[in-house]
């Protein structure tokens, strides 16, 4: 999907909800394990009670891979479900991969190659040769790590790094180096709101993937005062507070609930500010 | 595998060589293609020709996941064929993960209980909580990346951090509380070798995975000069010189030979030095 498309999905959804699909059986409504492929059923049912409130889906590769062959299986099946049945989603592989520039290469190879993501999340600690052969595709998307939602964003990504600015900040502009406002986005997570008018500096016209609402505390008001742009620019994940809305046998209609609540302050925050 | 171990079998084999196992099938034999399981059977091949002269072998996950099932049947495949035939080899995940904790500890579940490896490359951006999931397991082990191989290494890695040092030496410091030299190895590339004088200086007992020597430009004796200890402390890794040594039907005998003369080179390292 191109820069465009996806701000036109957001204008035409009222939308700006990334729906994270960090699906674990340890979680789900007992309903779903009686199926014979239970991650995928989950997921279908959360896509089909989502789906009008979402303009992306995300799904978290580490909790497929932690069931090893059944969980790439569901990964799969889940893509294509998505890619067969709903035009305009926006799909990240949540994978935060990077390595040297032929290994970078395979990773790309199999984000968007072997399965048909728009997009996926890359760490930069490598550097450039680890992040430039992700963004060698037309219309795909890496979506760089910045300043992520976790305590130990404190450890080396808020400290001062080459001088007096903090780390993220130099990766932000670093990576002005390797892509455009066209293929590149960060992970800015929404416990750190306040940093959002950091970023915003370096990066007015990008698109920023906020994850961090909800469950890890981060306020959905608090990151649209500070981060939106003029096409809005930002993708706001949610997983567990939809995912497991309830564990219940009506979990996909409470999910779906959950996520009309959150569009319905989507909405209000694009009529006022864009 | 416990840190002894490790060096027990660095001077049983007189070896401190890791193979890295990046099977790309635009590159092997064309006698292996022609066969149902080609990564696997190459990577077996490659096994039983080198497995006397190695004490690691290292599969780069991004070359399986780019075929996607297969490529993961072809890895469980290769992990269950070492550990059905061979003893005391130390398994490598070079995966290069780490992600907030929750999502860690789902990546520590696939490599040390979906698959049983013994220790797993992770990415140290995210700090504390993405790494310290992964050391939470008995005899396992986190092999942080910390200086690179890779040119893009000098975009952040050898770049001033909080005052005066490079970040590699501050991600070092950090690191030593999290994890101690049982249960924590560095990735630290071959291509810096002056700059593993200034790693020793602060972990002079832990185990470094040092990647680069051969195709990389790395120099195997410059490593051993900066890097032993008196342990070994060192495994050093060689992927594309050895396992396509040659592409003809005799790339099994040609790996044999690659692997022999590396094993050789470390003997008089051994020798010499410990």
């Amino acid at each position: 999907m191109t820069y465009t498309e996806i701000v036109e999905q957001i204008k035409t959804k009222k939308s700006f909800l990334c729906v994270g699909l960090d699906t674990d059986l340890d979680k789900v409504a007992q309903s779903v394990l009686k199926t014979d492929n239970p991650i995928f059923e989950f997921n279908k049912a959360i896509i089909e009670a989502t789906h009008k409130y979402t303009v992306a889906y995300k799904p978290n590769i580490a909790f497929y891979e932690r069931y090893g062959l059944d969980g790439w299986r569901s990964l799969e099946k889940t893509v294509d479900y998505i890619r067969t049945n709903y035009d305009n989603i926006f799909l990240i592989a949540d994978a935060k991969r990077g390595d040297i520039g032929n290994t970078s290469k395979m990773y790309a190879k199999t984000f968007f190659e072997t399965f048909d993501f728009d997009a996926v999340t890359v760490n930069p600690y490598m550097g450039s040769d680890s992040v430039i052969p992700f963004l060698d595709y037309n219309n795909k998307w890496v979506i760089l790590l910045t300043l992520t939602s976790n305590h130990g964003a404190d450890d080396f990504q808020t400290q001062k790094f080459n001088g007096s600015k903090p780390l993220y900040i130099s990766v932000l502009e670093k990576s002005l180096e390797w892509g455009t406002a066209d293929n590149l986005m960060y992970v800015v997570g929404a416990t750190q709101a306040e940093m959002l008018v950091s970023v915003r500096q370096v990066v007015p016209d990008h698109f920023l993937l906020v994850p961090g609402v909800g469950a890890q505390g981060g306020s959905l008001s608090q990151v649209a005062d500070n981060g939106i742009n003029k096409n809005c620019g930002l993708l706001v994940n949610s997983s567990r507070q939809i995912i497991y809305a309830s564990t219940s046998k009506t979990f996909a209609s409470d999910a779906c609930r959950a996520a009309e609540k959150i569009q319905l302050e989507m909405t209000d925050i694009i009529n006022n500010k864009i």
